[in-house]
């Protein structure tokens, strides 16, 4: 028997409005333009997107309940045989591009499905990660403690499988400092993979306001904004020409300006461009990118 | 018996040096970087990039001469039996994105491919677009005769191709207002083929300049740059998300920074953006960018 996703649904629209609600006094000066799009038989999308705020340039947080007659090729790259069959789907996926570059930029998705195949089946996925301008042991360390209290046991694996889904193998560079990645996620079944979903849900703001409010205040200037505007290039890169969320948006015909809500409000390129050696940029590269077991609990 | 490479390489190389001599004192205050890039087995880049100049924002004109062991997929979605073959590669691709937002941005392409496969093959591809900002009838028929003059009898096909390929399917929207496009072209043997490629780039120069020069210097202000920058946004979806010839270049591991030359150099997104009815801007939309049979000589 399929689960319910009515309780999944509900809890993803909770979170949705609990993140809405955290952030904007954050931002102190904007707020989120809130829209409702109901679709055909009880779809629903919520879009819920903050622009030109004070501390907050973009934020985009989006309900979306999205039921469908034929699963599009992106989204069953694994599970060809899913293909064609008609599903429903739940998610919520954010991203929030600070305007300072001391603070990080950060992009979290939960979603569930429900796979209407000859054999039924569903899964939840879901993961939070953290893409810094400028690196501080300190925020990685929280990050990952988070993320860790977040997935126990799971941790390890989780943080090994975000390392390599936020990867630019054109660039042979991670999109950040990771955090947790999960897919296909049954385990235990179904009640005890919804509450491990809440679990990572619930440690989102814990993970990201503090070190966003610890940061929002750091003065800066031209050469840290062209820094941010110019490695926000590589995040609009990795959405567009390497993210399976984005490619199974635009395959499956949803709402372009929803799916393509999380590109960086402004990014920059710049042909054959190396920071100075031994600049705060350049340990960017040395020091953040590269996966490292931050927690030091090995693997 | 398959043709010999080097005298496309050649035409390719001279055409390069030809559309950088034109361009530099177009722009009167900034060089182009010059790069010559030895590859293995006699493969060669010459990527060719101008930043920063007064009246060109970033211009690439990239030639690229590559010699592989195996075809990657995305270069024979069509030919799929090709795949895995061993082939050599002449390309000249060239953007040019001007400051002025009443100048349109331009890409031009030719390349000349062949595949190693049991039974050998080869072929050439290319054409030029133009991408407009800001539509003037007077440049579209301008840029449109040309490519007439360019490709004669094969123009109304090849002025479809080019609306067909230069296609945002997630925005149902065309990328500009088109030109000439081809591939797998072997229409009349080698000799006739190569010849009809020199035709293509021989007219891009008499097509473009004369466009650019008529408006670089039209006065513009924030309203018109923030507009060239929201729609170029538009550029880097297309060429990130959608362009086959990003793809081949990122999976059969080009240089990066030669492949992604091609990028704006600022980009901007907003949220479900619409320019106000009946302005400039809207014109673009609903006179411009939907496929127009500019000289008016059917189909």
């Amino acid at each position: 028997m399929l689960p319910d996703i009515a309780p999944v649904r509900d809890y993803f629209m909770m979170l949705q409005d609990r993140i809405v609600d955290a952030l904007e006094p954050i931002d102190g000066a904007t707020g989120f333009r809130r829209e409702d799009l109901p679709g055909p038989k009880g779809a629903l999308s919520r879009p819920r997107v903050l622009e030109h705020g004070a501390h907050i340039e973009k934020a985009a947080v989006q309900f979306t309940h999205s039921i469908g007659t034929s699963l599009p090729p992106a989204a069953t790259e694994r599970n060809p045989h899913l293909a064609g069959h008609g599903f429903q789907a739940a998610a919520i996926s954010l991203i929030v591009h600070p305007r300072n570059p001391f603070v990080p930029t950060t992009h979290a998705n939960l979603r569930f499905f429900i796979v209407e195949a000859d054999e039924p089946m569903w899964y939840f996925g879901g993961g939070f990660d953290l893409t810094p301008y400028y690196g501080f042991e300190e925020d990685a360390l929280h990050w990952h403690q988070q993320a860790r209290e977040a997935t126990g046991q799971h941790y390890p694996a989780l943080k090994r499988a975000c390392d390599e889904y936020f990867y630019l193998p054109h660039r042979q560079e991670c999109r950040g400092i990771g955090g947790v990645f999960y897919d296909d996620w049954t385990e235990g079944g179904f009640e005890a993979a919804f509450e491990f979903t809440r679990a990572v849900g619930d440690h989102f703001l814990p993970a990201y306001r503090p070190i966003f409010e610890r940061r929002m205040d750091t003065p800066y200037g031209e050469r840290e904004r062209d820094w941010q505007l110019y490695r926000r290039g590589r995040y609009a890169e990795f959405n567009l020409a390497i993210d399976r969320g984005t490619k199974y948006g635009l395959q499956s015909g949803r709402r372009v300006e929803s799916v393509l809500a999380s590109m960086p409000p402004v990014a920059t390129w710049k042909y054959a461009y190396e920071p100075e050696p031994g600049t705060a940029e350049a340990r960017l590269y040395s020091d953040f990118l590269p996966p490292r077991d931050w927690l030091g609990i090995g693997e």
